[in-house]
């Protein structure tokens, strides 16, 4: 019977069996220090015997051993004991150094990333590295327990498409039996049409942007977490957006607190109602602050991201600010405007520490003038069939609804504090990198 | 503040304001029933004004309306209530009617699959048609739960590879600026990579295969519910997915029990442990009972498959059985042979209700018979770049493992009681059909 690391604590003066990876050795005549790894956790292991020390005679870090040895309480050490008195079986030899150290901090540079990248599978070895993607998976389950509690169904829509969804050319094209297939820059249409029936429908999927350049805030290929709602206003919206991020940010502290804070991880200053700022308001505020001139701009700068994100914190008590009242002359065709002011779209991006991590918006439900909108502003056939399925659920009743698409790999960036969204993938994909 | 229609038992003798679609309506001169729909069900509405009955003139099935009313309590109402003495809104109307109707089993024949795949944005609002997806959301959460239970991580691996990573000709490819990149039939590779990380992993995403023909098994864009562990035995991961396949039943059964009956969706009949029969055994059972003879054959047939459920049900008292000991002559390269016989591969097929829903292995783990198992099954290259990172990870400690990729749709399909996989997929892909 196996023992993790996490257990050890719990098992003092016993004996006990524990299976790991070597992680570290220190080998000092008698005294023989050997650092296991689990998936719990390290656990510390004294070697005094030399026959035990001799079978690790070559064996480099990432032997697979099983260890059996008595439990010695010890505070210094990883979760609180050693193993003492030890019989050692390799399991799995490594003969070879690893290409990279994996005791220590990795080099996050920007000019190391590539390596990073490329060594993915021996660097997740490093404990700390390990943090990034364990907070991904408590966002994960943070979003859909959040979108379940407020009665969302989750769906899966397809990736494989006869057009693009949303126009644009940043689609990828692929040979489908002779025909012409595209990969979904997004779920929009298959979640608006869903909101018909369910109402309130979430969906976690990737979602791919042939994206010809190589930012630190984009990928290729990423998960988009998604959320459609009906029966709804735009500030219910909000609401329901401001639950969300603190929800993800208090359950990601809760549990990784203590990881994170070998990052720049700090739990992020959140009011329960996230606070709004119009984007006229921001570029007003950015122009006189910093010299630059925003006014008039039908988007914010990257720059104005993150200035607009300090301004926020420091006055408005929260990391994250909705910045609303977006022009209706640049908005996508499905977006809706404000009834009591058709220059303005009903739209809200989330900018959280420095940037963008969802568009919100009210989308247009009503027949006509959607298919005006498609007509208008995207140029759209409403009689082709890529709008075809998309159109007859409007023709059939759409009420009033909104959502909105947020960047997995974004928000653990910011939750991690990391400065690239490629360092928060386990395999990122870019202009130049399509493997491992 | 809108009332839900689960929420009107709790609000007799109340008023109340209700929110949804015309889901029927019968007119018959003085009494009036509507049905409304919802996202949590129907409500029934006695309408007996003239003026508000006036409202409706024109409006089809599918018009969003808001309802204030009384609620009186009457049994023979869906939720056991009624609402009288109403005022109606015509929020959205519909004057068109919709193309099929939705207020009766709709017709699953496989003639008619294809105008049921057509209409689906429409058709779905039949709450028997809801029932599939909400189960399917419900399997989702159920094999999430277990696998976060027994200490599973979630991951997500790109889509986007530079090589297939099983090899095969059925793979899709397309152009990734100026290179060739082709989408992932399986997160394989990347799932036992992360092992050496994690030691459990689970992933669940759609993968693709570029399959040249439409049967009622296949889909070239699916849902697979990936798991894979490691430093455990093969009887461990049988022992691990008979509790999941247990669990997904027990958590659907009851949820959906009510939901599933008006389906052919029968709780299936399961053992804790799911029951083992060997290859050559089913195929002398097979052989014996039907006068066909599959004796020696290296797979089983469709029909088999079918016949070996049927057996397992009445026999062994469970509608899922493990089919063991394949040949190691047909196996993929990751496959482990048995250590005491290595003419057999440690596979198990888990045959469920008439069909293979997941296909579960040992991997090889040393990293030297992996090298020659890759060139001599699958006439790889160990030193092609598509093969670099998956061999690294081996060469620096990988202990034993195995996994599984369950068909999420294949699950619901069995589950619900369904005849063809697409049934189960919101908007089915296949070589014909590619929308809505």
């Amino acid at each position: 019977m196996r023992t993790l690391a996490k257990e050890l604590a719990s098992k003092i003066d016993k004996k006990v069996e524990i299976k790991g990876w070597l992680h570290k050795k220190r080998l000092l005549g008698g005294l023989n220090f050997l650092t296991i790894r689990d998936r719990s956790g390290l656990i510390q292991v004294l070697a005094e015997d030399k026959t035990e020390i001799e079978k690790l005679r070559g064996m480099q870090i990432g032997t697979v051993l099983t260890i059996a040895g008595k439990v010695i309480k010890d505070d210094r050490a990883p979760n609180g004991a050693e193993l003492h008195d030890v019989k050692i079986t390799v399991e799995v030899p490594v003969t070879e150094e690893p290409p990279i150290e994996i005791d220590k901090p990795l080099d996050h540079k920007s000019d190391n990333l590539d390596t990073l990248f490329d060594h993915r599978v021996v660097g997740l070895r490093n404990l700390q590295e390990q943090t990034i993607f364990k907070v991904q998976a408590e966002v994960l389950k943070s979003f859909r327990t959040y979108m379940n509690e407020h009665e969302f169904i989750e769906i899966n829509t397809p990736k494989l498409l006869a057009e693009p969804t949303e126009g644009g050319t940043e689609v990828f094209k692929m040979d489908y039996f002779g025909k012409v297939a595209t990969l979904a820059q997004s779920p929009q249409f298959y979640k608006q049409m869903m909101t018909g029936v369910f109402e309130r429908v979430f969906e976690i999927n990737p979602v791919y942007r042939a994206e010809p350049s190589a930012t630190s805030r984009h990928m290729t290929e990423y998960i988009s977490m998604d959320g459609e709602m009906n029966f709804i206003t735009f500030d219910d919206l909000l609401h329901l957006i401001s639950g969300l991020i603190n929800r993800i940010s208090d359950d990601v502290f809760a549990k990784y607190a203590g990881e994170l804070a070998k990052w720049n991880g700090t739990k992020p200053k959140l009011t329960a109602e996230i606070p709004r700022l119009r984007l006229a308001e921001v570029h007003e505020k950015y122009s006189k602050a910093t010299g630059e001139n925003s006014i008039g701009e039908d988007d914010l700068r990257p720059d104005e991201e993150r200035w607009v994100s300090d301004f926020a914190k420091k006055n408005l008590g929260s990391e994250a600010v909705f910045v609303t009242d977006w022009a209706a002359s640049s908005m996508k065709f499905y977006h809706r405007k404000k009834a009591d002011n058709p220059e303005v779209a009903e739209r809200a991006d989330l900018i959280f520490r420095g940037i963008e991590i969802t568009t919100i918006s009210m989308r247009e439900h009503r027949y006509d003038i959607l298919v005006e909108q498609l007509k208008a502003i995207a140029h759209g056939d409403p009689d082709h069939a890529g709008f075809k399925a998309y159109l007859t659920a409007f023709k059939f009743g759409m009420p009033p609804h909104g959502g909105f698409g947020m960047g997995l790999e974004r928000v653990t960036e910011k939750l991690v504090g990391l400065k690239n969204v490629k360092e928060a993938s386990l395999f990122p994909r870019d202009l130049n990198r399509l493997a491992p």
